[in-house]
């Protein structure tokens, strides 16, 4: 069975591991990423990482995810607010020439979304949506195997889809963009509007107290609800998935909303399209798992 | 050079063609469609229609395009408004049985999508959004040089997506479904209820008192530009094209409005998607030469 080096580099730290084919991690280690200290320590550290791990040489290609946007053409961060010094340098080229073997990259969210669709809850469907509902919404979408990055490597960068553009705005997104309206900061901050910073921490506040039937909170939630559901309508439209695949913090609390937002989505959307199932991601891992995908995704 | 037949298929008149790997069309023949009088017929005229084409026995496989969502894996319809008969008949099958080469079908908006990708105005990009602006709105995901057709047939299928919820209901769409509110046929209505029916034929003629500076008019157009610079921003979020390519009657009026709204679309987007280029669709007859390069998209 083929292995695959899989990197999951973020500004804090950064995990390397060997992953066979199914997906199996095998052998894995981490350290801080020391991405304050610039890109030569960082690359520096990772390489030795790598070298650390048994089996590497007998690995069939790298992939790294990353924290933002990539150019898939020339393999490199387009933005690099999380890693200084990355943006334009040849990560992935850099990473092949090291280690002779085909290197790539792309960003966390597509490659958590790459390894749902080839060995998690989207497992050999065609097309996979799949939405992280968290701090923040992002995205990924996946077609026959690969991820789709898209010409800015913005593709499934969905947290500015406006959902309703009559709200007010909050900060450099759209007005009613539903990562402002609709996410775990969202809610929170809505949370918190309504019964002080002292009552609510985090989304979960508010999720509880509308559990236990408190009206206001109900109405944030609802309309969270209806927001994400028109998301997904939206989402559904343009590239019709096979399944969307959910995933981030919120989906700890999917019992409480998953259906009602899917009755939310049936009413907004074509009859032809009630039964594209909404499933919960399944990996513990995706970022990890999507990174090693990412050479396997495109033939090695 | 490899050639293919590429079909035509509509609720009135069929077009049958031999059209060689570049996109030119060698021959053709067309007749009515004979819709209303049953499968059979339409299948027997159908058939008949290939056979009179002079170098059908040397093409590698047959596309048609047909009006409705399709199944890939069956090669079916899965709505027959437009032809009787067809839905869940496996009409791939049956062509490919009859003349012993690969067919395949696909709906019409997003075979005329795969030509402008494959030999159009989008030729060789990665990731092409087709979008058709007409009396519907509607268009066709191409990744890779292939149609992204969707579990039900239904990618593409955009004139449903909601650009501004707090809008009247108009019809079986959503309410602020854009094809409602910035289609050729919502501008007429929208001129109709403003400068009664009289004054009003089609959409043309309030582009026409836009441009002529009428102020009511205006607002129309202006209203209409932002709904679809909503449109956009939302596809670029969900999957960032390297290019929306636009066809349809309306881009008679695009010197009137494709400018202002490249211009709103900026403003509702990430400065990172602000060169996605809009480009003009090219080709006099996308529907009979995507339908054409659906074989060939398949690797055939």
């Amino acid at each position: 069975m083929k292995k695959y080096i899989g990197i999951d580099l973020g500004g804090t730290n950064v995990r390397v591991a060997v992953i066979d084919e199914e997906g199996k991690i095998l052998s894995q280690v981490k350290s801080p990423s020391y991405a304050t200290e610039g890109r030569d320590k960082v690359l520096k550290n990772l390489y030795s990482l790598i070298r650390e791990l048994p089996d590497w040489k007998e690995c069939s290609g790298i992939g790294a995810g990353v924290p933002g946007p990539c150019n898939q053409i020339t393999g490199s961060m387009m933005l690099d607010t999380n890693l200084p010094g990355f943006k334009d340098f040849p990560f992935a080229q850099d990473m092949s020439r090291e280690f002779g073997m085909p290197a790539y990259i792309d960003n966390d969210a597509n490659v958590a979304g790459l390894a749902e669709a080839l060995v998690g809850a989207g497992k050999g469907l065609p097309v996979v949506y799949y939405v992280t509902l968290s701090t923040g919404i992002g995205g990924g979408l996946v077609v026959d195997g690969k991820c789709v990055s898209g010409k800015h490597g913005f593709a499934g960068e969905i947290a500015n889809i406006i959902i309703d553009r009559n709200r007010e705005k909050v900060n450099y997104l759209a007005v009613g963009a539903v990562e402002n309206e609709a996410s775990g900061t969202a809610i929170r901050r809505k949370g918190q509007e309504a019964f002080g910073a002292d009552a609510i921490k985090h989304a979960g506040s508010v999720f509880d107290l509308a559990a236990e039937g408190n009206e206001k909170a109900k109405e944030i939630i609802d309309g969270a609800i209806r927001d994400l559901a028109q998301l997904f309508a939206t989402l559904a439209a343009a590239v019709d998935p096979d399944a969307f695949v959910l995933g981030g913090g919120m989906m700890q609390s999917a019992h409480y909303f998953l259906q009602p937002l899917i009755e939310k989505y049936k009413e907004i959307t074509h009859d032809a399209l009630h039964d594209t199932p909404f499933v919960v991601a399944k990996l513990d891992e995706p970022g990890i798992i999507g990174a090693a995908m990412l050479p396997k995704s495109r033939g090695n």
